[in-house]
């Protein structure tokens, strides 16, 4: 844990410079506005350690795969979200001398990102080597009024001297992944261009050849009054610059803004691009600053209206769930169906920016309470639009007659993960997409959906699961050998619990549905049993009898699910009984000896149970928790918050709120010290959930939302609002009960 | 299979030069001498597909890991075997023109390796561009004699024309690995010096610091007279060549002797390298071509005299084993006991000519019958001088108290293979170390190695044992959790049946040995108590509580010994059910499919049933062979010779010398289409086993050998000679019965 920000309900605060800390900041200040954002990375030239990084949702590059030993079946690239063009790029001369906050002395230094507005904001006054004292004032933010601008205002004011000022805003595309495996350049050069307070660059991705267009429009103000500036420009490959100069006096300041304009080809044809991001540009030129400001503080209050949660009494865990849902928002807006929510949103390389099944398990629920019922809606048309490519997959290990095996980590919908036990075998996340189907289809009501194109992605993962077990003499039962939890600290076992009941829930499910479409539109039924060559009386005949024969581990004469084939062979005992400098063990451990022990990474038969709640009894859930929680080490991001949901169902408040605090939190506090190389965005969405399904205790109940709240010991209360069914719903829970108000959407 | 060379008793055949199969060749005829060998590269400019291989036994580099998912506990580098100096490079230009096999009209082609000297010969005519057409003679050797020298005779004859000829050889150290992860350079150059026929190049390895020295001293002939010649010499980093011309008629033969010193700081301090290479490559030139070869063929008639197995009737089988043979004695020689051997020799890069635990389970026996028994305890020490580094190794997977785990790949000791599933789980490597011990000591009746040194490390593999089986309550019995078999189609099992019973074996072993010390010389026993901090009482007890309740999965009501828990559970079906196309698998199977299905890479249960032949009775070896045969796919080339011998043992004659001609003409005729990339030199030795243990059915029976032959039924004969304790026995295997003759070795 590595404290050393403000609390603040609406704020994240840092009131001194410390280089250890930079890049840690520069994760967690992180900007954006759904369809690109930005590190914290300063406007200035820094050149003490940091990751620069600015990324475009959809815009990849497939880096070709690094694996110690081939295996038949690995796919031949990752796709990686790109540090793309730098737009933020200011740089300052002082009397000549550069402004270099690793080279000067920070005599006071604030960094703020107001999340009420979306605004990041950095002031500080810096000693330069000189003796010469300024003072600095930056303030950006990626537009959420006009999701293809972004605006700068950077001001210097000279305090202990009078001299000339210098500022070369420019736009470099000449930038690298810091995780390139090979340490290729992903970027081509395309065009440059730059005029007297303007300049535009436009880069292409190698391989996939997305054109991005960045273009800038500069002012600039003397004591807040318009300057007129002669501005040379410059420009060679993958570059453009402006620069300027002026004689500033002591105590005035002088002020420049730099307004972008950003856009792809994925939005815009290649040939109009230019034009597109200059007016853009130029867009936010005329608009001005403070009426951009006023714009995005607008568009961030409507956000708030309804996807805020209020904490009375506990300001640590106020500032965490806003923090949390502000980076949610940063990150999808559900304006794309091409897009998704990588594991790190815009804060950082890792993970490639792909998507996992932290979609469906994780992100879901929040989008489909706090926005428009569309949103979830586009997340499952990627999965739909992706049907082919899981076919294709799947046909790839070895499957056929349709059967969908969806990626375990992807783009575009082909497989970039490049481990076997994970690509080939943590199959599991086939059953979270079609989970997420029924979650989205009983939370809105909303059945055309599932018709339309869900029944496809069902019966599409329905005959994987079918084509992937297979019968054992030896057991009399279907098994399903060689797979992989969400327990990955467990490889290729046998009878994975959770793995097993998803395959047969999803039969159960599809089965249902065949029945629920052939009533209620025969027709319509044909037309996908012809489309999907479905051999209707033998598949479902080949599906019932799966259902009744499955394996599932379970231990005798107990209520206990066994994890996989085998479990209780493990030497049991409790994750206390480790001592503290081997935790995490993944740190700490070899990895066979974290497969061979009893630990528990996150949830897994814990998982199975979470999602299917109704479908056991409250003594099998205390049962299970009690045996797998004491295990759990909760050393992935996703862990804590299903355990917090289950110990609010149980009443372990103790618990619930420990598990609260330890995912709420998690990037805030660096937990794992691991915010310097992005934040954990997926999982903000499960410290979500465990406000309003853990303490909030919400569920649907036969097409009803309930809430059954508890309220955390050192709560005064909380509250927050959700949307359902063209409802919102306001609960507000207290020491007395709590309420819940209902208005039209 | 590819099949391109001729068939006869003592030599390897190209007639054609076809530059597809010329990959293939350069490591069919390598040669070498135990300390460095050499690809049959061309000496003259080729520009077509080649792989340039040199390599120096004992001199590699650590090169950095590369791997997708860094797994805590993997290893750093990847210690490799080195491409070094070019030392057989000659450069021929005739009439202006460079002579290029890959640009000339080759009229004549033979390449020849003969076996029985141990000398590589080439001739060829071709036609240049030009039209001149040239006659060339190529032969050479590494000295077996001489074990620093090398010695090229290359002749040049003008067909249709008279014109100049020259000359340029050269040694050249800037070369690279083909299989380097980063494209890194391995070595450094040291020092270069050329005089008028002769040069030395020094080179260094990166980080390892090892220094190699090759020395040339040239002479030529015209028509076989002495030629005095005019020098020019030359040199550069890494670099010396000398070149001359002449004015050669047309039928007229010039000829370039090209001697070579070569040794490294592994025998000499670097100092005195250079003077030592000088002085070798000098001794060879005054010897003279013709006197070394004499040399050489008397050096290999001593090896072939105890070694030559002969088949009588089948030339193919015949070739086949003085094919392996032969690589065998090139590769290793026991002079050093910090060498090993690679599983592809001298004859490419591939797994890095490191040491796996081929050499104990398939190349011991060999050594141990073919040589002086101070060969086979070399091997054994190798183990020995490395025990420390198991220790370090195990103490880094968190095991302690002097457990040693042998690493699955090394150079000096430390592990170097990065595959989770195999480096910290195909532990059974440790029970064939183990078992090694037994092997030699059963077969010598030498207890010397086992008392000073083996002991330490029979306790040091038991203490592992004891360590990583762990008690479980729900079987009452002790399990192995999380490892892989010799079968690497089945990754990270439980209680695998093979490592099991070895692991029971090893403990028991180390008792008896224990209690065979303390009677024999209590206080050796008092002294390698004390070294190893064993508890005696403690210990002892504990591993016979897991010899006793260790858990052998066994099917019910049967002799078969489960390969695993839940092997039961697999679809079980004979390869026979597959399709042509679809093998190898591992060639046309995602690795999950692979892991899901039963088929069998190598023998497994049968591994420990051929180890451990004694203790099974023949039903019980023909009940598992019958069962997990049928199911074996045969892709390691470890797996037929293990079968074979089995094979014979039930008297299964046709599977016996089925699965013999497999292994035995594996690379020359390219069964895995994989002969390119090198030779399986430790398969090698499992066909020898195959005809003697097999064919020859020799035992060791309490302390004496015995053999039960049966003859293939093409065969008219076989013979072969065995070192035993002293005496040569001679065995000739003819239709009538077999003789046994025995002399005084």
């Amino acid at each position: 844990m590595i404290k050393y920000l403000q609390t603040d309900p609406w704020k994240i605060i840092e009131d001194s410079f410390k280089r250890k800390n930079h890049r840690s900041s520069e994760s967690i200040f992180s900007i954006g506005n759904g369809r690109f954002g930005q590190r914290a990375n300063v406007e200035e030239l820094y050149s003490g350690p940091s990751l620069q990084g600015s990324y475009v949702a959809g815009v990849y590059y497939p880096d070709k795969t690094r694996v110690g030993w081939w295996k038949n079946g690995y796919p031949e690239y990752f796709a990686k979200v790109l540090n793309s063009t730098n737009w933020i790029g200011i740089r300052v001369w002082i009397e000549g001398e550069e402004l270099d906050l690793a080279h000067a002395i920070v005599l006071s230094f604030r960094r703020e990102l107001d999340m009420r507005a979306g605004v990041l904001r950095r002031s500080f006054s810096a000693e330069l080597p000189s003796g010469r004292t300024v003072e600095v004032e930056a303030e950006r933010f990626c537009s959420m009024a006009d999701e293809e601008t972004a605006a700068i205002r950077y001001s210097v004011r000279p305090v202990n001297f009078s001299g000339t000022i210098r500022f070369m805003p420019y736009l470099d595309g000449d930038v690298k992944n810091h995780d390139a495996n090979y340490d290729e350049r992903f970027w081509e050069s395309v065009e440059q261009e730059s005029g007297a307070g303007s300049g535009t660059v436009i880069t292409r991705t190698r391989k996939t050849e997305f054109d991005l267009s960045v273009s800038m429009a500069l002012a600039a103000t003397l004591d807040h009054k318009d300057l007129h500036v002669l501005w040379h420009h410059n420009q060679r490959e993958f570059y453009c610059e402006n620069n300027f100069e002026k004689e500033v006096h002591q105590g005035s300041t002088i002020t420049l803004f730099k307004y972008i304009g950003l856009a792809s080809s994925l939005n815009y044809d290649e040939r109009e691009l230019k034009q597109r991001t200059q007016a853009a540009a130029n867009r936010a030129l005329s608009l001005g600053f403070d009426k951009m400001l006023s714009e995005q503080e607008k568009a961030w209050s409507e956000i708030w209206r309804l996807a805020d949660i209020t904490i009375d009494g506990d300001e640590e865990a106020q500032q965490g769930i806003r923090f949390n849902i502000f980076h949610l928002n940063q990150t999808y807006t559900g304006t794309d169906e091409r897009l998704n929510i990588g594991p790190k949103g815009f804060t950082g390389e890792k993970y490639g920016g792909s998507t996992y099944w932290d979609t469906e398990a994780y992100c879901l629920p929040f989008y489909m309470a706090t926005k428009d019922e569309q949103v979830a809606r586009q997340l499952l048309m990627y999965r739909y639009r992706h049907l082919d490519k899981a076919i294709e997959n799947a046909r790839k290990l070895g499957f056929h007659s349709g059967a969908a095996l969806y990626p375990m980590v992807t783009m575009n919908g082909e497989e970039c993960h490049n481990e076997w036990e994970i690509t080939f075998e943590e199959i599991h996340r086939n059953g979270a997409i079609a989970f997420a189907i029924l979650n989205y289809t009983r939370y809105t009501g909303d059945k055309s959906y599932l018709r339309e194109y869900g029944i496809e992605v069902l019966i599409g993962i329905s005959r994987f699961w079918a084509q992937r077990v297979q019968w054992s003499k030896h057991k009399n039962k279907y098994v399903m050998l060689g797979v992989t939890g969400p327990n990955e600290y467990e490889n290729n076992v046998n009878n994975n619990w959770y793995t097993n009941y998803l395959a047969v829930w999803t039969l159960r499910y599809t089965l249902e549905v065949i029945e629920e479409i052939k009533s209620a539109d025969l027709s319509l039924w044909n037309t996908k049993k012809t489309k999907l060559n479905f051999e209707e009386k033998g598949e479902m005949a080949a599906w019932k009898d799966i259902i009744e024969k499955m394996h599932l581990p379970q231990m005798e004469n107990s209520n206990i699910r066994l994890q996989q084939d085998g479990f209780l062979d493990k030497d049991l005992r409790p994750a206390s009984d480790l001592k503290q400098e081997e935790r995490p063990i993944n740190q700490h451990w070899s990895w066979d000896r974290i497969l061979r022990s009893c630990y528990i990474k996150q949830a897994d038969v814990l998982q199975g149970i979470y999602f299917f709640e109704d479908e056991f009894s409250s003594e099998e859930l205390k049962d299970n928790f009690d045996f797998y929680e004491p295990m759990t080490v909760h050393e992935s991001s996703l862990s804590p918050c299903v355990h917090s949901i289950l110990a609010s169902r149980l009443g372990y408040n103790e618990k619930a709120y420990e598990m609260y605090m330890r995912t709420s939190r998690l990037d805030l506090d660096d937990y794992n010290h691991e915010a310097h190389e992005g934040l954990h965005i997926t999982s903000m969405a499960g410290t979500w959930m465990s406000i309003v399904q853990g303490f909030g205790g919400m569920k649907i109940e036969s097409d009803d939302i309930i809430f059954k709240p508890t309220l955390p010991a050192n709560w005064k209360g909380f509250s927050f609002k959700i949307i359902f069914r063209g409802k919102i719903k306001h609960v507000q829970v207290h020491h007395q009960g709590f309420d819940v108000i209902e208005t039209t959407a």
